[in-house]
């Protein structure tokens, strides 16, 4: 029997993928979808792509509106998940797209995010270490940001070899998409195409601790991070070029070997053959994920570089699988493999 | 118990296209793909979004290897077809998402492409009147072309119910994925970014005896058609903005009427509402129309907009819709109706 | 000795690019800048591409600080310019680039702007039959729409030679720098990138009556105009397709003859070579128009082709033709002809 | 009197914008355009933007044809230079935009490039310490590859004041006209539009031995580079993102103080106020640099980021800003500072 889901937030990019990504899901029925200043509108007028919708109409987001659900995805500002989960009750899944409960140091989150820490969930990036136990089941799911998917995925392998030092140098760039649909005038078309512009530089992007907190678990020890995000002329992805010296001793093949153990049974990362390089547009709403990763022997540091799609396996497509795990579905139900290109 | 089908062409862009949605589809099952220069290839050096097939490696296309399948599609250069199908045999389902068998008149057929007439086959674009009854069954089909495709369906109701004089004036925008994937210094990404351009202006274009071949059999007139196609800086998409004078006494009501009529029961096609216009972005990927129409009245004309994905409605989508006709499976089966937005 | 100029509404798009084109003016110093919300801000924060003028600060627009200038651009929205220009007095050269003083009929004003008619102004199309000797010495210019100004060079030679039916059809396809810097949502990056669509469909845009005023003038009767704006992928740009049936005994040759005659003499239109067809990059940032004509035998219309830069010639290049017109100064002085491609 | 300047390589990306902007030059007459394959076709069939020069028909690459100039630009694909260098004499300015002379260890050369080392001619980035003098009279050089221009620009700085360690870590983001105008598959805008992708990654790529070569010089001691390309979905502009742990000491104040001071009197380089960050875009078509720079404390990292025209101040730019301080004229004549935004 099909699962029942709400979206709350459904006429942002998030509530949106995760949209498009339902109705083909063949476990779910959706149920209600809500909105703030968007309320009472056609969703065909929001979202003039998700065709099969087009005439549901957007709720206000409330708990009158949101209960009855089997699973409830919050496309939420941050600071707002935490009130409307505690009014679902503990027999919904919630699946919050949002950052509020990603970190587990309250330090991290009240220096990035300026509001008290709301606590911690389950993490939705399952092919972390351990974190496919500790989604099943469950009833709570924190959705990890964009940038420490493509990042953490890139990454982790080397860590968990104990081939890169604990100082990683991350620059990524990412589709507009991801700095959602409010209208600002630096992300007008007229802006942004034929511009590549960086932001959040030195320290301060807020997915900066996440990142730490996700390697320095694979590492065993604290990996500082500089991370350097930048805006690319693209509605979707992320293309991250992540980079770390290599640990005394490791050679090319050390590294090979260590991606290709980390990823040769998930199911959406595929380690791309030796000499191809991972590319946004092959991974574009999909949930899949390509990496690629070289020993610079003249530098000594290892580069591994993954491509998301920043909407897809980043937000509404980690959710879904997250979603399937706790539900007990198979994991990839539901969910593309293949890119729309080109 | 699924239908095997092979791919001639498999490298190019509607090759990729229909294997991107032959994945999906649940009555297909994949067999041979074939390539010329590109056969001894791996499909994931030439297709690197078709991850679930990156390991698959393409053959010559002969008759060999394409024998034993249900179901073939070819996606060869004009010209190649008639051969191919040929030696196919009468119980093979060929699909043909070329040019060589889509025009009635031999004439016409000669003078835009320069070679002799090998025949015509079922049309495989079912919104037509009595498109799906020929295609019911057939062995053969004659995939439209793209522009046909938009243009069609964007005034055939206005000829239908008589509402349009037998001139139509069509501008057309399509992304540069339809101009192939053969490197040409035009269509060179540092050419097409930031650039609109015309081609095939006057009268020259070869999907234009194809237009007033549709037009022109529902109307019951020789419909003449001034086409313009230009090149817009996207992948993928066609915009058409089609218009004619509108015949004497047609008011707004009866244009909005006859386009109610004709789509009501039509699965892919959206007549938006009143005030929402198409936008290629809203159906790429998909293989849904999306249509509005306006009466001007100051210029006496009716206007017909339609949106497609060149490469699915437009080819591959389209091919696999008259094929599930054809095979006698859910006209919908494996057709996605939501597109990729943003 | 320098004209000293003023740019009211200096933090659009339009002001920003009269900015641009001033800098590089041999004849001009650039006098106050002003804004209405941005006053206090520098224009290195506001127009980053503007460096030689990063530390100016923009100002409010007023009398006071628009005085003592002997020419004041204003880029406001209309409705605005009369009553900065009134204040201005008889012996300030002002250049409006918004709508206020184009039309010439008062009905056609306040049915498509919905506010009481202010006036007609010298139009500035230099290229128009009649408009050079209009603007010589004169105090005010009102600057040409920049469909208008695409459309009216397409078309004009056509109808000045008695070859086209006085029934135009249009469609143009502009750069998102055309809807200006105010943000909307559907101007967003993530919306426009990937996407063509069509807006104020069946006569309603703005420049409508301003491109009937304009071919009516040149024919000598009135024309009709049915014209489709769309949003192209790009920043700058439009590409204007125009076309009318030929009037009974018009040949290919005529077609072409009129046209080199109408331009032999053009310093910034250039009739391209037969077979090559205009490209909006092609004049990318330059005040030159590409024009291209064909006709077409079986449809029986003339079909006349417009590439220019919506900002520059379409918007402040044009306005500082005219200007330099109006001072006596060399037609072309501080002009680009050359565009930035790729 | 002008300098008469001939352009070897005219119907490529380089060759066209050196010829973009010697049109504007006023100390320059512009004499033979020779190429290759395209000799004896017509420039405005090869490059459309450039107007004035559209009837000049291209001449065969020969030491008759370039005979008799003040100055040749070679934009020649690497190892032909020498050779034509070599029959022009010493008396005529040979200045090289390809990459034959910019290495001064032979070793580099044959490893990176795989053919005999031609030599070193003075270095035309003039912001580089000692490099103006060595470039005053010369009649030879060598104009630096994009890549190390951006990169150079942005860290030299930090070495020059001792706040960097000796491995950098580097990631650039480029426009597509920077893989030049021959066609590929993989450049096809079809390809390249809505996507990242890197290259030449793990050391491979030609510019690192260029860029170790620059930074070693200022900083007295090897300079390790990790370099890793990426190609944006854009026609022009490089977006470097530099970055190397920080010395002992360093603060955020030194850091800043370091930039200031060698970018105090630069004409071309803007240090953009503190919070702001360079775009592509900002500088699109003109010789500028944008740069910001940044001290992440967490991270002890020094942060440098550059935006500059790759077509510009990466190739043409910079060869006439070299040219012009050879031949003893203004540094900045016929160089524009303002980019063309949007």
């Amino acid at each position: 029997m099909a699962v029942r889901a709400a979206v709350a937030g459904a006429s942002g990019y998030a509530g949106g993928e995760v949209l498009r990504l339902l109705i083909a899901h063949p476990g779910v029925e959706i149920g209600a979808l809500t909105g703030n200043s968007n309320a009472g509108q056609s969703l065909g007028s929001l979202q003039p792509h998700l065709m099969p919708l087009a005439d549901r109409v957007l709720e206000p987001t409330t708990t009158e509106v949101l209960a009855g659900h089997d699973v409830v995805f919050l496309a939420l500002p941050h600071g707002q998940s935490a009130a409307v989960a505690e009014q679902l009750g503990d027999d919904v899944l919630v699946v919050d797209m949002g950052a509020d409960f990603r970190l587990k140091d309250a330090g991290d989150w009240e220096r990035f995010y300026g509001s008290p820490h709301a606590g911690t969930w389950p993490y939705g990036l399952p092919e972390l270490p351990g974190a496919r136990a500790a989604l099943e089941g469950s009833k709570r799911i924190a959705v990890p940001g964009c940038y420490p998917t493509a990042v953490s995925l890139a990454l982790f392998p080397a860590y968990a070899a104990g081939l890169a030092e604990p100082e990683a140098v991350i620059t990524a760039a990412s589709g507009t998409s991801g700095a959602g649909k409010a209208p600002k005038p630096h992300l007008l078309g007229s802006e942004v195409m034929g511009s590549m512009s960086p932001y959040g530089v030195g320290g301060g992007h807020r997915h900066t601790p996440e990142m730490i907190q996700n390697l320095s678990a694979v590492a065993g020890e604290r990996v500082t991070v500089s991370f350097t995000p930048t805006l690319a002329p693209m509605a979707r992805g992320i293309l991250a070029t992540c980079s770390a010296k290599a640990t005394p001793g490791t050679t090319a093949q050390d590294v090979r070997t260590a991606y290709e153990k980390a990823y040769a049974d998930e199911p959406f990362v595929r380690l791309l053959p030796e000499g191809q390089w991972p590319a946004t547009a092959s991974v574009g709403g999909s949930n899949a994920v390509q990496i690629q990763v070289a020993y610079d022997e003249a530098a000594n540091r290892v580069i591994a570089i993954s491509a998301i799609d920043n909407l897809t396996k980043g937000t509404a497509g980690g959710a879904i699988q997250s979603m399937n795990i706790a539900l007990g579905l198979p994991e990839g139900l539901g969910l593309p493999l293949v890119g729309l290109a080109p």
